[in-house]
């Protein structure tokens, strides 16, 4: 017998997949000439719609799950889309865990282990700085995914899929100063941060070197504090901070757009104008970067690839193989309206 | 045996949960003396510091399942946060898992019980238009949280935690009129919809009839398609779409924050100002309202009252009431900077 699919059911009407699934679900929001054609298509079909009670027994015990550091983060709400309907299309079922910005994923990912059963862990976002050890003490297949994989570890013990961030931080940077900007201020995460603050920050003074350019220790802005450190609030609370300083810049490099949005809220509240007063950029390359009044210039990372290839990476090793590996995407400039050129 | 807590802990050495956290999970981000002072406690307490040994037992099969429909929505990440942390601090495992905008709930509810052990569920977002039949085919108890009511349902069939969405879109309605503005536009949801932008057109409807305003059809903006219709892309096209029409409006209410940032994208790109030429209003309460230029006026839903008491109406269940409850909780007016009044 034939296996037929939503897909064919939708293909044979004309419609969409969803469309078939308001159909089958009684939903409302749905033609009641469209629902009856496709209703008889699966009629005529014997399509078994039902696919909890028919993918079942394959998929007990055959589940994903993403841990994420950073739900409010916008940047893994697509990669989430992106990796649950890849999951899915493998018969796997998904679930979701959120982890703390102060728990330690290797712990959240050892309970989840246990308490359910599970093929595999994508690590979503997050401070990666675990030992070795820790790592190899994860008893199911895992990707690493939008994290920089540290350099401190064993490469082989682990898989990752991330932009590079020195060097997405660095092609900010030679942008800011192509538009002649030489007083930077950078906007960062914590000073003791080893992970994506301490790289972009390394990418922003290597070309800032580069170019003969001071690093003016009064314009690096460091967090302090718990918590979500890439969020509107902590950008705004930083841009006060660098005001207060009194000392004279021309441009902000916030280390994420989230960041860049606070910071730009900041600098109007103080009676200054983005990009004619300063240039504002952030890095990450939101829906709401394209959005926000004006644009904001910004780094854009490669989400649905690098969504794609988490699960590509993730299936190989549940599959069996023994290779680790770590997969670097290129990020791009998006020029938005909060950066200008001045004079040179 | 007293038992001695993560918090005891804290308070004791005069730092956060979070502090301790990391000294017993040995991250890198604190200052080395807390560190020692904090393990040296946790060593004369004789404290047990990983509560996944401790508490697993317990835990095993108890589960608590939050099915979230539009994963994009800020909205609920507060909500998110506040869950876990009450669930958690029943000693209680906390799943999240996602549903799309075109699937079922319940259907995605059933897989989730017969694949991992729940003990209940909370809905949260999404329009809600299942039969009573359906509800009663759940054979654990649940919650609907942020989602209205139907009044097609039987109400004893299900318990839920929302605002009233017809009087807090009244209220908006009430804003916009006092500030003089007459010629109101609305962006909607669909125009079959039956559940929150149905709601919220209502309340705007019956608020203009009451102050002897006309609804301009040309006014009511209706979305046409799938997927989040409640997003900035989507208000920027509806806002499109109405500045097509060639109508006169001094106002346009969005019935979410987003949709009003995606409309003042819009209407800044026809070369309008906001709110000079333009007042716009949106619905929710989200901290990009705060941080958007200019600041969007707003109705803030009290999600965190909204969020304890869905976990604890949901315990109440669990616990073996059989009395479902419908909470309805109130909104107010956030005023920001993207309205102002105009002449009488």
């Amino acid at each position: 017998m034939e296996k037929y699919t939503i897909k064919d059911i939708a293909k044979e009407c004309g419609v969409g997949v969803s469309t078939v699934s308001r159909a089958i679900n009684n939903h409302p929001d749905i033609n009641p000439h469209t629902k009856k054609l496709i209703l008889e298509k699966i009629e005529e079909k014997n399509y078994r719609p039902n696919s909890s009670a028919r993918t079942l027994k394959k998929m007990e015990n055959n589940t994903i799950a993403v841990l994420i550091k950073g739900i409010s983060n916008p940047l893994f709400h697509y990669m989430i889309d992106i990796i649950q309907s890849e999951v899915l299309s493998k018969d796997y079922a998904f679930i979701l865990k959120k982890v703390g910005f102060d728990e330690d994923e290797t712990i959240v990912a050892d309970e989840i282990i246990r308490e359910q059963k599970i093929k595999g862990i994508v690590f979503l976002g997050g401070i990666f700085t675990h030992t070795e050890e820790r790592l190899k003490t994860l008893t199911v297949p895992f990707v690493l995914s939008t994290i920089s994989p540290s350099k401190a570890i064993d490469g082989r013990v682990y898989s990752a899929i991330s932009i590079d961030d020195v060097r997405e931080s660095a092609r900010m940077t030679e942008y800011l100063i192509k538009l002649n900007h030489k007083k930077i201020a950078i906007l960062l995460a914590k000073k003791e941060d080893v992970s994506v603050g301490y790289l972009r920050y390394q990418g922003f003074e290597e070309t800032m070197k580069k170019h003969g350019l001071k690093v003016d220790e009064d314009l690096i802005i460091y967090s302090e504090g718990d918590g979500d450190l890439f969020s509107m609030e902590n950008g705004y609370n930083l841009t006060k901070q660098l005001l207060s300083r009194g000392k004279e810049f021309t441009a902000i490099f916030a280390i994420s757009d989230r960041m860049a949005i606070g910071s730009i809220k900041a600098l109007i509240e103080a009676g200054k104008k983005v990009p004619e007063d300063v240039s504002v950029a952030g890095f990450d390359g939101l829906d709401i970067s394209y959005y926000y009044n004006p644009s904001i210039t910004t780094i854009r990372q490669p989400v649905e690839e690098m969504a794609k290839e988490t699960i590509k990476q993730l299936f190989m090793l549940i599959k069996g193989s023994d290779t680790n590996k770590h997969m670097i995407f290129e990020g791009s400039i998006v020029e938005g309206n909060s950066t200008r050129k001045i004079r040179g």
